[in-house]
């Protein structure tokens, strides 16, 4: 046979393959819509590790029969479950997400309504003057060009210094690509750490951008729900539990948001010793450790496989300067830089010059953060009397709080927003939390005096 | 049976058909590896969409006898044959692109070199003075917070006055996305608008974004390949030949990145007739519009399914803003802005006021522009005596030649960049155009001289 014909001939078999996966494929199709309306009769979730995990088994055991590297054939297959729970799920309601919100707030405001701001994540405090100087003489002086992918070599090096000064650590530049934001940090990390068809861990309640943006790359979050009476202390083995070769991450998020829970030294330490032992990479969002009213801590120090996420939103009050930056492996960090210039080219230059300042004026920061302790103080002891349970906030600036009048969150919430213009956020958007609200205490005092009075009459 | 073991039946059936679509997959990948070889000792093309169209035609036939909606077909159809090609490219050396070149231009000038700057996008100009002002100003104001994920509304109220001011259309500010530069929309755009397993169509040459943006959703870029012989001029039954059922978007770049064509009114028409046809979207990326030398045309007017894409970078000399929107169905708008939030949150503040004042200097693009007009008759004057071949670009600020000394563009751009510190684009980062060479003329006169100087001795 010469390669002619030999060309011909694999092209037959492979368009016969083909022929039977479409076949099969189309059969399983069939199969998962007959399977839907049966779970939704007998009221059964639609997830169902057990099987997913029995079904990958199988398909790691046909890869490596062929040669073939297993991620591929879990890429398919993840393609087909995505499909049958696509086929599932398309019945559903979206949950009412924390933006929902503040974007119906805002357009309150343009009609000329006063809402009580107890939502948003946003301290209301600006940026310090010195980065505002900053910021303007970047402008001044012409620094709005384009700028590496990586970021500013003058803001890496900052960054490098002071987080390496403050946590002990032993950072280089290298190590660090500067983000739009936390939140593009993120779907950046994710994104270069995932393939369509892994999984990674949660530990609920967690804000929403971490399923988000997990599933969006076509990959399973699995959560661990941590509860209110077990003070929001996560369960390590049920974390060990979850891992299979599907797992690449887990998510930590310390100072918590929404419940303000710091996990304790020793939690962590299992949970480090639990993700080395099984190869896996940390994700540690660290967005709110400067507010840490007890302990401080950072993984930065730690030796294991890990990306930490830091943002100037917080705690220098930069919110609408949309920066931020993640910290990991010199050569993770290159993969996740390519990925942002394919994403948005770099951060606006002046931006950047900001957030070489601000890292020189930390003393601002203990002012912000000393004044959040005072607000944390006070809200905690205008609920106490309210018939709500709660936990008090080890950090951040949340305060998440079980109703026990019979509401549900996202009801209570709609009721303060429509009868008292009083801005909340449900439960339900950070996990299966439906009797929850949380309460963001990013405001003046006399704002949370009177957003928690207008909530006392239904509480 | 009951419920219970009905459910475990159809199971077992959903696991049996898993287990034949798993194993014919990895027989599939195997051929595909042998096809591999095959086709490279035949120095055969890696893409064949005659292949292709028959897969896809047997795929068809096989979903309706099951009664299954064929895209589903077709998209796992496109997943397995990107799977085939993945493997055939793996081979290959990625293409170097703009932005590596750029990044070793960044580095070698920390060192202390001078480099002549032929390769980069970024006009040498500056903001205009009053969008500088108006930054500065937004930023003593404390305008730093957070905004809508769609934008400042007096932003998108801006660009939709003045876009439909300027070519006679009629765009209100809710069918406006304000993103994080003109790379952001279009990665936003592409992400909201195809699913896995859909294709898009490309025109090359064309900006690399586009073909990475498309196969980064693992999705298929199917090309028009223009030549310098017909002037770059698309043939348009070519883009109709490409078009089956998983095809969703056109995307179109007039004046083009990098040859400078301006498309003529009859070819776009032509195009838009087609893509209306088959119920298609065009994705318009008007970066450069206003720098058009003859004609001006934006699509912004016409009555289709379109996505327009716009920026500040260019016309105001704004690249290190990173500042862009895009325009489309108030509806599909809504569903792009769902993905910016989750992305990035929004777009800094300050930047976003700074967007507004542009608007109001186009006095200063026009003179931007006519600037860029003058240096596009010098380089074209420089260049013509030379032993290259190029086409007058009708806009933009970029002329793509083709060598003659018997180089590939990658060897000539090495070379005049290690020997002459001149940086300049190969040609191969914009598809399959390795004798081509993309020479930027963002630069003073006297710089754009002596690049071209240093370039004489090899041409």
């Amino acid at each position: 046979m010469d390669d002619g014909e030999r060309l011909k001939k694999i092209r037959e078999e492979i368009a016969e393959r083909t022929r039977i996966i479409v076949e099969a494929f189309c059969q399983r199709t069939l199969l998962a819509s007959e399977i839907a309306s049966l779970k939704m009769k007998l009221n059964l979730p639609i997830d169902d590790y057990h099987v997913e995990k029995n079904l990958a088994k199988q398909t790691r055991e046909i890869c490596s029969k062929y040669g073939i590297n297993p991620d591929k054939g879990l890429r398919l297959l993840n393609l087909l479950i995505s499909e049958s729970i696509a086929l599932q799920k398309s019945a559903q309601e979206p949950p009412s997400t924390p933006t929902t919100i503040f974007e119906e707030s805002k357009r309150l405001e343009e009609q000329g309504s006063k809402v009580i701001h107890l939502e948003v994540g946003e301290p209301d405090f600006g940026p310090p003057q010195r980065v505002v100087d900053a910021t303007i003489k970047a402008l001044n002086e012409g620094r709005t060009h384009y700028t590496s992918k990586y970021g500013l070599p003058e803001l890496r090096r900052a960054i490098a210094d002071k987080m390496s000064e403050r946590w002990g650590a032993s950072i280089k530049p290298n190590e660090i690509l500067v983000t739009p934001g936390g939140r593009a940090a993120l779907t950046l990390a994710l994104s270069a750490t995932l393939k369509q068809g892994d999984s990674a861990i949660i530990i609920e309640p967690a804000w929403p951008a971490y399923r988000v943006s997990v599933e969006s790359l076509g990959c399973r979050a699995r959560v661990v729900h941590t509860k209110l009476e077990e003070e929001w202390e996560p369960d390590v083995n049920e974390i060990e539990e979850l891992i299979d070769e599907t797992t690449k991450i887990v998510i930590l998020n310390s100072p918590n948001n929404p419940t303000g829970k710091v996990l304790s030294r020793r939690t962590i330490e299992s949970i480090i010793e639990i993700v080395t032992k099984h190869n896996l990479t940390i994700l540690s969002d660290e967005a709110y450790t400067e507010f840490s009213y007890k302990d401080r801590y950072s993984i930065l120090p730690e030796d294991c496989d890990k990306i930490v996420i830091g943002t100037f939103s917080k705690a220098w009050g930069m919110t609408g300067f949309r920066l931020g930056y993640l910290i990991t492996s010199s050569e993770r960090c290159a993969a996740i830089a390519e990925l942002a210039g394919e994403l948005y080219t770099c951060v606006p230059e002046p931006i950047q010059w900001a957030g070489v300042a601000a890292l020189g004026c930390f003393d601002k920061v203990d002012t912000y953060v000393a004044e959040m302790k005072k607000r944390c103080e006070l809200v905690t002891s205008l609920l106490k009397p309210l018939s709500i349970e709660f936990k008090e906030p080890d950090g951040a600036f949340y305060i998440f709080f079980k109703l026990k009048n019979g509401m549900s969150g996202e009801e209570f919430v709609e009721h303060m927003f429509k009868k008292h213009l009083v801005a909340l956020t449900p439960g339900s958007g950070f996990g299966n939390y439906s009797q929850f609200v949380r309460l963001s205490f990013c405001r003046p005092e006399e704002e949370l005096r009177e957003g928690v009075a207008r909530m006392r009459g239904m509480l």
